[in-house]
This record gives C-alpha cells, structure tokens and sequence, in this order.
C-alpha cells in the first residue's frame, strides 16, 4: 500500500467481522421485510439462534396485535413482551425444543385464512425445533444428530435426515397453519441461500425423500438406535414436496445471507485501502483441507499478486466439517484457522481471523479466533506444536492458550462462518 | 460474454491446457539458459520425466563437445545422439533407476575445476534418480515411497525423506562433483518453486535434517521396512545444508514453472475474450476437498460475479493428494474432478479440465479428464454413479466410461497440475 498505513492486523480483522455480523442483525433487516397486517390475527412463531432478536425486532415494528412462542438457543434469549421466547438446547435437541416445537404446531391450528402465521426462521432451527415425528422418540433423534455431526456429514445431509424423522419440518408447519397465510423470514445460513434448507424448511417445500435419509444414514453407516432406519423405511407421509399447491399460501422471504454479510465487510476494507476479495459465500469441505486451498491463494496474492494484489484480504463464507479424529475441543473455525497456521508455516504478511457470525465456534465460548506470521512461533515458546494440536482437533485449546480467541458471547443472528485473510 | 462467441468448452479448455504445457516444454525453456561452455569437458547429467527432452534440447544448442547420462521414466524417452538415455520407474523406483543415478555418481568424479557439470532436473527426478545410501537396499527405499504414496503424505514429506535415504539428493551430486562447476537447469513442479525440492534437489542445500525424515515417518506410522528408522536414527552423513561453502560451485536455475504455464493458458483465455483468474499456482491437500472449494469459487462467479465475472476461466496449478479408500484406478485429477462434477451437481454453464502436465495422471494412460453441466447425467443415464465411483476412487474408469478422458501421451516436461474451470 503506497503512501498509506497498515492497519493492525487484529483490530482491523475484528472490524470487518463486526461488520459481516452488524448487517445480518434482526433489528436491520427484520423491519424492511415485514407484511401488511391482515384482518385477523397473527401469530409469531420460529426457530433458531436468530429468533428471539427477529421476535424483538418484529414488536418493536409491528403496528397490531401480535402473540406466538419462538425457540432460540441457550443464551439467546433476548426481553420480548407479546412474544414467548424459549430456549433450546443446539446443536443437539432437548425436551426444551421439542416441548416448544409441539406447541408451536398447535398453535397455528384452527385459524383462517384471515389469519397470518408469521415465521422467523434462522440458523440452528433445525435443531431447536424439534418435533419428534410420531412413532419416534426425541432420543432416537438426539442420537441420529450426535451420529451425523460426528461423521462429517454435510450440512445438507443432516438437514435432509432431520426433515424425514420431524413433524414439523419440510414443510409441516405450513401445511399445519393452512388456510392462515405464512410468510416466513429467514436469516440464510445455507450454500445457496436454499429456503428449503435453513433450519430444514418447516414452511418449504422439500426436494429430497425418505429415501434420501435413507442414503445418507447407509453412507455414513448409522445403524443405531434401530428403530430409526425401520421408521423411514416405512413412513406413511412424505415431506411437502416443492410447488405442492398446500404450500400456495406460504410466501418465503431471505432477509440476511452470507454474502450480504461478506459485501459488508468488503466495505469496510475498501474505505480502509485494502482491496477485498470475496471467494465464495458458500465454502464447504473438511475445515483443515480448506485452510490448505485458502493457504495457497494467499501466498499467491504474496508471490505473484494474484487472485488479487496486496495490501488486499480475502473473505469467504459457508460452513466446513470436522471429521474428529482427535480429543481435543474447538469448533470448525478453530480447526480452520489452526490448519491455516500451519498451512502457512510462519509466512510474512499474512494474517487471518475465522469465526462463526452467531458468536459460537461449535460448542464452546469463542466466536473464532485470529492468526499471525508469529502465530506458530509464539506457540513453540510455550512448547506447543501447532501440528500436535491440529491432529488432536484441539484449536480451542491451541488458541486459548495463547490468548488469540475472539469472543463475542452470543451474536442473536447467524449467517453462518466468516474468514477473512489480510495480505500486506 | 456480450456479442462475443462462447467457444466451447471442452476444446477451449484443451487448448488452455496445451497452451500450459508448451510454455514449459523443453525445446522452448532450455535453449535461453544454457550456460558459456567450460575451458575443459562438459558432463551432462540429470533426471525427471522431462531429462530426455532436455537432453535433445540441449545436443540441439550446445556447441562444443559433450556427453553424459541422464534418466527419465518409461516411454519418456526422447533420442539423443551424444548423451545417453536411461528410462526406468516413477513413482515407485527401479533397479533402472539406481543403476543409472550411481553411473551419474561416478561420472562426475574427477572432475577440475575448468570441467562443467550440466544437470537437466524436472519433476519425477526424486524417484527417478534412486540411489540409496550404504546400507540400504533399493527394497527398503521401495516399500517406503509406497507406503507414503498411500498414506497421503505432502511431496515435501516424501522427499524429505527420500533425501535422508539417498547417496545423490539433498546436495550430494553437487558435492560429488566438486570442483567441477555445476549448473542445474530445472523445471519446477513443486510449490514455491524451491530449488531445494525439485526432484529432491541433488545439487541444492537441503534445510531438512535426519530428525525431520524419522518424525514425517512416525506421523503416519510407517515402521517397516524395520531397517529404515534405526538407519535414520544413526545415519553419519546429514545431507548438504543450505550456505555450506562446498556448494558454492553450484548454481541453479529455474527455466520453468507452474506460475509461467498458468500465465500462458491465461494469455490464451484473455485472447479468447474470457477473463482468466489464477487462483494459486501451488495448491495442496485432499483432492476431493480441493475441489468442493473449486466448486463453491466457481458457483460464486455464476451467482456473484466474484472473485470474477463470467465469462471467466479460474485456473490453479499445484498437486493434491489422494488418501486411497477404495479399489479403484485413477490419479489425483481424475479424483479431483469427479469430486468437483457430484459437488456442482450438474449446475449449469460450468465445465472443467483437470490434468497433469507431465501427461500421465498417476499410473494410468490418461493425462486428466473434463467435465461439463451433463457429466452426472450421462452417468446416471450408463447406470454410474459419480458419488460410489467417488468412494471408490475411480474416477478412471468414471471418465473412462463416459469417454471423456484427456489422453496426450507424455508431454516430455513437467509443471505438475493444471485446472481450468470454465464459467458461462
């Protein structure tokens, strides 16, 4: 950069996560999207680690009456007044969830097609709505979810798997509030932007089968609890398929997404000099094999100026996998940024902060955290091998340990992980 | 693309790759590097799947007296008149091979320093060029560069350790050859373009130690052949380390390189009307997980416009890894690709080729593949399924099927990787 200063490589990091997460906040981009209020009634309901923020924002706008119950995560909950907030246990279900996922599907019965059901839809939904279908028990689904997660499985293949084993998702809560009008707003936390995936759909129609679910537990060979391949095998009652005209008075509108997130943090850069670089919106794939491609191309733009040319930072989103092989903690952006370390191996000029916009990394404290050129050096002066770390799945432990955490608490939205690389 | 033809796919992006590998092939790359001939004799010697060509391109230019011996892998083979050609095995080593590397040995003895040692290097040369240290068997070198091969380990862990069990790599040869000039002309394939790692560097301090090659063998649990631990555990001779005044003799010199053969596939693209990006020049890692990031890039174009614009061509060099599962056949392009046609699932206005420069994509026929939109679909239509065909890796005999192998015979150089993905 000719002329201008560097920005400290962490504060300014920092900045353009706030910003990806400050454009994807309910009290934003809720009040834009909300509906004309109909002669009758309305009644709130909605899943996800967004929804008690997308609840607040909607009293805060809404012009008439208004009731309803939402589930968000533990330590999610924000004050609401007309609305009950609940809180659910993510990404594993809990009687919470799936108490309150009963309720919500009786609450939109019985109404007209005055009515509206109002939908707030975000991240994590999937799990926090839990809704058992009938025949299966909540631990069946626990198990299932516990099996899943741990496999590797893609996101898309979880959500499929939930969707055949729920009463309520793919489509269900729709059907369940007809002939009341739905209209949902969603917070995208999916490749796509897909309504049919973020928190499984419960008001969209879905493309995929019980025989899907049944593929993917056999690819990953998921045999227990045992009733649960014989249930899907069996079930009387498929998902909501796509242009059902059940769904006709269903409208779904995306009010956040990844990559409105990433152009925001874009924007920060750019008013700060540095050139930004959107990768992709929607990265997938093993979190430490990722690093090593999001390695690459940064010694690119070092080496040859390419992709694009320093002073500049690479951002992209999306959701990678762990496949734990080891025993330590962290979630995948942790893993991520650990892999990146020693993909990088000490480059000079590089730096990078990784962290998941809903402000928790998996199942820990931390949003993410950040690396330097000296990231595996500082390490070593504390006898801790980067590479010991990252083959134990320990980047929580790794990153704690040298005060390199970015912590946020809870964030009230999700628009899924954030990563952004800065090059001098 | 406004106004303007979309070529097509398949030939365009054939085109780009033929562009890539005659900018690294030897009759071009060698001619502008030859040193001034010496006072006394000029010995050439070397190894790599491009020596014979370099050999040829050599006779073609030099002008006073020479001779020598250099080898290349079977069916590389191109005719010399003055320097001897050796063909033997790549990856794994022959008694070929290390016959001809301890001639080359004894060769550049008694030397003075009026003499020149000319050494033509290009990729392959490591396994090519087998010549273990006293005290092993070329069994045990052998059975170790297989269980590497298979375990998934970096080209930069196989030849770390193929240096510490070798009389010629790592520096040797140089020193061999002392206090003979040598002039090493080397055609890159490894990331960084690092003199010290081509074809293991035999004329280039080696920063690696004893210690590294026994901890690179013990992370992936490789404990036979019994021998080869206990020899690194106790070998006298470390291999020559970069700034050891005994090399001062020897200079090396990259005539080609990844970087310069994406620049002249994107000089072919631009001149087609398609915007080039080169991603990196050096990517590693898993390549099925290389290419679910390739996807996601290549989809943010289609749907962003970003990090380029359609219509636009993302090239990347480099080489990925195949962690073996299955049973069958097929090198890391095929397996990239294959990956990267069930990742796109079919998106529209996306096609792609993946290769590997030197002409053979592992151990097969083939130099690589392309895919387009309808591959999944041409597939499903013969009864293949690309995901089993992937959990299988045998992305061979998916391409094979379809017909849509890449097949160019030896290319007679080599600048590893090329990927071309080609976005309407």
């Amino acid at each position: 950069m000719r002329g201008a200063q560097m920005p400290e490589p962490r504060a300014f990091l920092r900045s353009l996560f706030d910003a990806a997460v400050a454009a994807a906040a309910p009290r934003h981009c809720v009040p834009p999207h909300l509906p004309v209020p109909p002669p009758g009634r309305t009644i709130v309901v909605g899943g996800g680690k967004a929804s008690a923020a997308m609840a607040q924002a909607v009293e805060a706008s809404w012009p008439g009456e208004i009731s309803g119950l939402v589930v968000t995560r533990y330590g999610h909950a924000v004050p609401c007044r007309r609305i009950e907030i609940v809180e659910a246990r993510h990404p594993v279900p809990d009687e919470a969830g799936r108490n309150a996922a009963l309720r919500i599907l009786a609450m939109v019965q019985g109404l007209t097609a005055d009515d509206l059901v109002l939908c707030l839809i975000s991240g994590g939904g999937s799990a926090l709505l839990a809704a058992p279908a009938e025949g299966l028990t909540l631990g069946d689904k626990q198990a299932v979810n516990k099996a899943l997660l741990r496999s590797g499985a893609a996101i898309g293949e979880l959500n499929c798997v939930r969707k055949h084993l729920s009463a309520i998702k793919g489509g269900r809560l729709a059907l369940a509030a007809a002939p009341a009008q739905v209209v949902s707003l969603m917070i995208s936390d999916v490749p796509n932007d897909d309504p049919a995936v973020i928190a499984s759909g419960p008001t969209v129609g879905d493309p995929t089968t019980l025989a899907d679910a049944v593929a993917i537990l056999e690819k990953y060979r998921i045999t227990e609890p045992a009733g649960v391949l014989d249930f899907l095998r069996h079930r009387a009652t498929e998902t909501a398929k796509p242009g059902d005209p059940r769904l006709a008075h269903a409208e779904n509108r995306i009010i956040a997404a990844p990559q409105q997130s990433l152009e925001a943090a874009a924007a920060v850069a750019r008013a700060a000099g540095i050139a930004p670089l959107i990768l992709a919106d929607s990265i997938e794939g093993e979190a430490s094999e990722v690093a090593r491609v999001h390695a690459a191309i940064a010694r690119q733009c070092r080496r040859h100026g390419q992709p694009i040319a320093p002073p500049c930072v690479l951002l992209s989103g999306g959701e990678t996998t762990v496949t734990v092989r080891g025993h330590g903690r962290g979630g995948r952006n942790a893993e991520f940024l650990l892999a990146l370390a020693v993909a990088l191996d000490g480059e000079a000029g590089i730096a990078a902060l990784a962290a998941d916009t809903d402000g928790i990394d998996g199942t820990e404290d931390n949003a993410g955290a950040v690396i330097g050129p000296d990231t595996l050096r500082r390490a070593a002066r504390l006898g801790l091998s980067g590479a010991a770390f990252l083959a134990d799945n320990d980047g929580y432990g790794f990153f704690a340990a040298l005060n390199d955490l970015v912590v946020t608490g809870p964030t009230f939205t999700n628009v899924n992980d954030f990563r952004a690389i800065l090059i001098e």
